[in-house]
């Protein structure tokens, strides 16, 4: 073979073995059916499949407080105005939304101040669901993150590692609060030696979770929420769709609201897989 | 050559002159320098560098109407309770924002209902600031959109076609309404002739401006706004960063609020180049 072509064998066989840069090389790299080199529409975009993980909401979303996190009102509508504008009111915590460190900081970044180097990052999946279907008050361990990093190698940097408890699929009933007769909630998060681990032991951005908060549902002192936004890290909490990526590999993108001085707020996220 | 070598070279031909597809090849083809093959860390986030197109906003940011669009009351905070939360009063059409379908039609679409494939989707910049800065009621033409298309080729499916006037720089005072002393505003937007030729020639999922309408400031009848939106397309409202971003070959990703049954709403849209 010439050189060029040495080269690219080689650099085939590269990217083949990289199962994280799967999405890049089915973006970039012409499909070829039966010697015929076509260009997928997928391309364009610069990547193979979007998914969505936001949960649409409205006043019935299930919020930490119990209370109506969003209401809408309507301004002008289509009838008597030709055009329909609403005024929302919204408690930043509604959703699928940010934590951003102001949230348990007395001065840390607002949600307008994350950088956007933290906003577009890859996805760590950490499944905790088939223990969480037995225990609603089940976290994410070191032990789970050491079988994660076994299974795929370092968090990488910048990463958002991510809880998927199951709990995206209960957002509709009283099962996402999950409180008991004391009113104590009993859901899935991060346990504070894991949080600790990743703070310690990486150069990760984000948590994210697909409950309620980022501590479980019993926490009494938001242990987590304590450690890891004060840090200037941010997280993400009712997170959807995480049972439709692949475990690392993903790039996830998050689009933070940038309403200037806010803890938080309703977010639109994808995955790019 | 060998038939591999061949079929490799045919495909680095081909993607290499298809600019559309520059993002995609800076991802995927591995650098090679001196005949190191390296793997820059932007390929694992599948992009080579993101720009924010997004507006921070506060009750200060200029509106249509000319009255806030937004304010927050804190209804926990930090010194008080140990932790920070805002309820957000937002009208829908405030900073950087989506127009759903349902802005300008009795049942279209509303903001939530937007296709996931409407919201990732290839960029093409109009630039129109030379013009807009002698003149701040310039339009796209028909004679924009056809010079766009004879420097880059055909307008790509699902493209998001972006004016840029240079308005996005006027945010901070009053040049961005720009309203004379009968309150008639003057700022840069789509003719509704290239809007028709858009609908009738090419399959653009989305318009964006960098100013506060669609329609150019002194319409009267917001003929771009009910040509577009009831046909199931949407638009973008006070974009940030067209001076950033090439012409064509980035993908735009906009991160759409997902509040049932709205009008649109304050969105944070990235590009990636």
């Amino acid at each position: 073979m010439c050189d060029i072509c040495v080269m690219n064998a080689v650099k085939e066989k590269m990217l083949s073995r990289r199962d994280f840069f799967r999405a890049s090389l089915a973006t970039a790299a012409a499909a070829t059916v039966g010697g015929i080199i076509t260009t997928p529409p997928a391309m364009a975009a610069g990547h193979g499949e979007v998914v969505d993980m936001t949960h649409t909401y409205d006043e019935t979303f299930p919020t930490y407080f119990g209370t109506p996190g969003f209401s809408k009102e309507a301004v002008f509508n289509f009838a008597d105005n030709g055009f329909n504008v609403f005024n929302l009111s919204i408690n930043e915590h509604t959703g699928t939304h940010i934590d951003a460190p102001l949230h348990f900081s007395a001065d840390g970044a607002s949600v307008d101040e994350i950088p956007i180097s933290d906003l577009v990052v890859p996805l760590c999946v950490v499944h905790i669901h088939e223990r969480a279907a037995n225990d609603p008050n089940a976290q994410v361990t070191p032990d789970d993150l050491k079988s994660w990093i076994a299974a795929n190698g370092p968090i990488p940097d910048k990463a958002c590692v991510a809880m998927h408890s199951g709990w995206d699929a209960k957002t509709g009933g009283a099962g996402f609060r999950n409180a008991d007769d004391a009113g104590v909630m009993h859901f899935p998060g991060f346990h504070i030696e894991a949080t600790q681990m990743l703070l310690e032991e990486t150069n990760a951005a984000a948590l994210a979770v697909d409950s309620l908060s980022l501590d479980h549902g019993p926490s009494a002192d938001f242990a987590t929420h304590y450690a890891w936004l004060p840090t200037g890290r941010y997280g993400i909490e009712c997170l959807a769709g995480l049972a439709k990526v692949p475990v690392a590999g993903a790039t996830l993108v998050v689009g933070a609201p940038v309403h200037k001085g806010g803890s938080g707020g309703p977010s639109r996220i994808f995955a790019m897989v």
